[in-house]
C-alpha cells in the first residue's frame, strides 16, 4: 500500500513521511526559519518532509482570532518556502474553489477533519490530481473514511485513475492519505483511539498521526483551544510503534507566539532530536 | 429570551416553533403536499411552523448517492411551496456564497452541524440579517456555542445590531437560534445530552431539538446513515418537558421513498397527531 | 408490565414510585425528619413512596472519607424509619452476605452501579425474596441490563418463580427494577442517555431514574465526586416525559452538611413541591 | 519509581514484568502446560513472569457461563503451578474475605477494574503485605486512580509503610501497580487512551497494560463479550513505545476452549514470539 506525494512515496517499506510546519502562515522570516531546518532534517534518507502551512484558519473559535494572509499571499509564501528550502508543500483548504490554485503550489491537499464529509471539498480536491490527506472527523469511525477514500478516488482525473485504481492490492501507487488526529471524548477533550491507525490502513491507505492536533484540548481555554504539548512525544511514539504511515507535527521556534495551537506545537531546536527518537524507534518497528 | 424568525417570536412565552419537512427537495408535488399539511398545523393558536427541506446533501456517505436539485431549482421550490402554503421557509447552506441567494427565499437559514465553526459560513449568513439556526456540532460542548453565537451577533448588518443587542436580559428579540442534534458517543452513535437544552438557552439563543436527526445512527447501514423512527417522539418528548422553544422534525408521505434519512422520518398522515401531543405536554411543562 | 415492591405497585398504570431518602444514615434525628416530610407526600394517591438510605458508603473516593454507621446500626435505624413513617425501606448492598439481613427489613434492595454485573450478589438478593433494584453501570449499555435482569429471575425462590415467570407479557408483577443513573461521557461526566428509559422497559421491568446520580461529576472535586443540583429537576421531567416508572432521589434538610452527595441533593423543604410539579407532569403523559 | 512483586522489581530501568496465563483455570494439565512455557520465557534476563490465572469469574455475563473452580481448589492449583513453574503467581479477588487466602499463595493481587473503586476490597488486599495490581475501572479517568492508590497505601502493614512511604520519589520501591485496560467508548465498546500510560506513572505508580482484555466488546456477543485478537499486539506495541512498565496477556493452547475470552487470547505456541518482538522494541524505547 503506497501513495505518491510530489516525488515521494508514503507506506509500505517506504521512509517516514513527515508533515511539519508552523501550523498558520506568519512572516516571511518564520517560514523560511522553519523551511530551513526542516529541509536539514529531509536530507536523512529515512525520511522525507513535506512543509505546512495554513493561510487560512477558518474555524477559530472566536471571531477575533487571527486568521492568517489569506489565500493569495499564503499561497506566494508557500511558493518561496518550496522554492528555497526545495521541499514540497502542502496547506489545507476549506472551500472547493481553493482547490486549484493551492494545487498550483502545493503537492499535496489537506482537508481538514470538520469538513472529512464534505463531498465537493473532496471532489475539487481530488480533481486538481494533486495528493490529499483527509483528517478523520473528531465524529467518526475509522472504518467510516473508506467513504472519504472512495470520493476522492472516484474523483481523480481520469489519466490518474487509470494508474490509481481501486483495488488496494494493486503495486501502483495511490494519492490518498488519512490522518488520525483525535476522536471525540466527552465535552472538551479528544481521544486517539490507536486501532485506528491499523484500521484505516487496511482501508488501503497510508495513515498519517498528527500528534500536535491530538492534544487539543478544544474550548479549553476560553475562547482558545488549549493543548498538551508533554503529549505530543508520547503519542507520537505509540503512532510510529503501532505502525503508522506518516506523522505530522507543528512546530515554531516560539510556540508561545503562534496565533493558534501555540500550547501544542514542538520547540523548533528541538525538532530534529525528536524525529531522530522517532525514526529510530520506527527502524526497530519495522525489523520486528 | 426571544428570537425573531420572520413574523413569528420564538422563546420565552411563545408559541413552540416548528421547523418540519421533507429533508430533501424532491418533486413539486411532494413539497406542496407536505406544505399543506403543515399550513393546516399552522392554523393552530400555540405552534408556529416554518417549512424546510435542503436543496443539496452536501455530505452524504457515498459519492453516488443523490444530493437534492441544487440551489437554483431548490430555492424556487421553496418560494413556491412558501407563496402556496403561507409558510415561512428555511433551507440548509453549506458555503458562504449560498447565504444571499438563500436569504431571498427563506426567513431562516440553517447551518448544518459539521460547519457550525466555519467562521466565513456563519458570517455570511447573518450579514443577510435573516435569522440563524446553528446545529451544535456532534463534536461540541453546549458552552461552546457561545462562541457561534457570538459569531453571529458580530455579523448582523448594523441596523440589526442596534436592534438585537448582545446582553441576554434584553427585551428585543435575537435572531440566533441553536439546535441539539445529538453528539458523539462512540462510533456510529450519538446521544442527546438533554442537558444541553437548557445549558445553552443560558447563553441566550431558544433552542431547537431536531428529533429527527438526533436518532441517526452514522455508518450504520454501511454507504448510508441509519436511524430509528420510534425513538423520535420519546426523545420530543423529553425535550419538550426540559424546555426546548422549538422542535425540528422530518415529515414524508412515504420516507421509505426519500433519498435519505427516510429511517428517521416520520409519516405526514401520523404528523399532526404527534405535534398535538407535545403540545399538550408543553402547555403543561409552561404551567408547572 | 409491573413489579411488586412490597405493597406497592410500579409499572404501567400504577402510581409514580418515589424512592427518596438522605443518601447516608446520620443522626436517627435526621432519619425521622426526612421520613415524615416523605410520609406526607405518600399520602397522595398518585404516588408511593419508598424510604432510601445507605448503611455504608462503600466507594468512597478517599479513605478518609466518613461511610456510614454500618450495617448493624443501619439497618436497625432503618427499621425505625419504617416504622415511624409506615413507609417501606430500601438500602443498597455491596457484598453478598448483606443480603439476608438487609431483607429483614427492607422492601427492596439495591444494588450499585458498579456492581451491577457481580453475579453473586445479584443472586444473595434475589435469593431474598425481596424485589430488587439494580442500577445500571455507567459503563454498560441499557440492554446489557437484560443479563442482570436474568441472572435476578433465575434467582428468586421457587415460590416466587412460579408467580414471577419470565414472559414480559405476564399479568402477574415481577421484582425486578433496573435504574438509570447516567452513563460514562468522558472522564469525570456523565451523559443521561434518556433512549435507555424505553430501552429498559423493552427488556421486561420497571424504569428508575435516578434524577440525583445523575449529575454527579465523577472526581470532580479533588478527592470527592461534584455535582450540579439545578440539573436535577430538569432531567427529572425529560424522564417523566419519555416514561420512567420511578424516580430517586436525595433529599436532606441541610444538604451541605451531608456526608456525600451535598451538591446534588434537594432541599427537604422544597421537595414536595418539585414532586407535585413532576406528578403534574406524569398525569398529562400518562393521558397522551 | 519502583514496585516489588515477590522477588521482582517492575518499574524505571528494570525488566519488563510480564503478567501472563490462561484466563480462568481449568484443568490442572492445562496450566502446567502454560506454566512451563512461561517459564522458559523467563529465563531471558529482560522480562521477569507472574503466572495468572483466576479462580472465578465473578461478572460473568449470563448466570450459565462457567466460572471456574472455586477459591480452595483454584488456589491449590495456583500453588502447584508456581512450585512446578519456579514463577510467582497472581489471581483476582472479588471480596474482602479472598484478600487473606489469596495472598498465602500469591505474590500479587490482582484487583478487578468494576471493583477499583471498592474500598473495603483494596484495603483487604494490601492489609495482606503483599503486591497489588488495581485494574483502572472503564469508568475512571486515570488521575482519579491517584485514589485507588492513596487508599492501598494506607493500608499496607505498619512494617511496610516504613519501606513503602507515601512520597513518589523515595527509592524504596513500592508495592502498587495500576493497570489500563480500556475506557468506555459508546456501547459495547473500549479505547485504549495511551495517555493514561505517563498519567498514571505520573502517580507513582508503574503501569501495567492490559492487552488483552483492552480489546474485549463488552456485550458484542449477545450473552458473552467479543474481542479483535488480531489488536492485541499492535496495541501492546504502542504502550510499549509509550513507556508502560508492564504487559498482561491471556494466552492459551487452545483459545477456542476457553471458557471465556476466548477471542482475545494469544496462542501460546505463538507467544514467546510476541513477547521477543515486545521485548526488542522496548530495549530501543529505553534507549531514545
Amino acid at each position: 500500500m503506497l501513495a505518491r506525494v510530489g516525488n515521494y512515496l508514503c507506506g509500505d517499506g517506504q521512509p517516514l513521511l513527515l508533515i511539519a510546519g508552523p501550523c498558520v502562515l506568519q512572516t516571511r522570516e518564520l517560514a523560511m526559519e522553519i523551511g530551513e531546518t526542516l529541509a536539514q532534517i529531509n536530507e536523512r534518507p529515512d525520511v522525507n518532509v513535506v512543509f505546512k502551512a495554513s493561510f487560512d484558519k477558518a474555524n477559530r473559535t472566536s471571531l477575533a482570532a487571527k486568521r492568517g494572509p489569506g489565500i493569495d499571499a499564503g499561497l506566494r509564501l508557500l511558493e518561496a518556502v518550496g522554492a528555497d528550502s526545495g521541499l514540497p508543500v502542502t496547506t489545507d483548504i476549506h472551500l472547493p474553489e481553493q482547490a486549484a490554485p493551492a494545487a498550483e503550489v502545493c503537492e499535496l491537499l489537506q482537508i481538514p477533519a470538520f469538513l472529512a464529509r464534505q463531498t465537493d471539498l473532496l471532489v475539487a480536491a481530488a480533481n486538481t490530481g494533486r495528493a490529499v490527506n483527509v483528517k478523520k472527523g473528531q465524529f467518526m469511525a475509522p472504518t467510516d473514511m473508506r467513504y472519504a477514500i472512495d470520493k476522492l478516488r472516484g474523483s481523480f482525473p481520469v489519466s490518474d485513475t487509470i494508474s490509481n485504481p481501486v483495488e488496494d492490492d494493486e503495486p501502483v501507487p495511490g494519492k490518498v492519505l488519512v490522518c488520525e488526529r483525535g476522536t471525540f471524548f466527552g465535552y472538551g477533550r479528544l481521544v486517539n483511539d490507536m486501532q485506528s491507525i491499523p484500521i484505516m490502513r487496511s482501508l488501503g491507505a497510508p495513515v498519517v498521526f498528527d500528534a500536535t492536533h491530538s492534544v487539543q484540548q478544544p474550548g479549553g481555554l476560553g475562547g482558545a483551544t488549549g493543548g498538551n504539548r508533554e503529549m505530543v512525544e508520547p503519542l507520537a511514539r505509540a503512532a510510529v510503534a503501532i505502525g503508522c504511515d506518516a506523522l505530522f507535527f507543528e512546530t515554531h521556534p516560539q510556540p508561545e507566539t503562534s496565533p493558534s495551537d501555540g500550547a501544542n506545537m514542538i520547540y523548533l531546536d528541538q525538532f530534529a532530536g525528536l524525529v531522530d527518537r522517532l525514526l529510530r524507534l520506527r527502524e526497530t518497528v519495522e525489523g520486528l
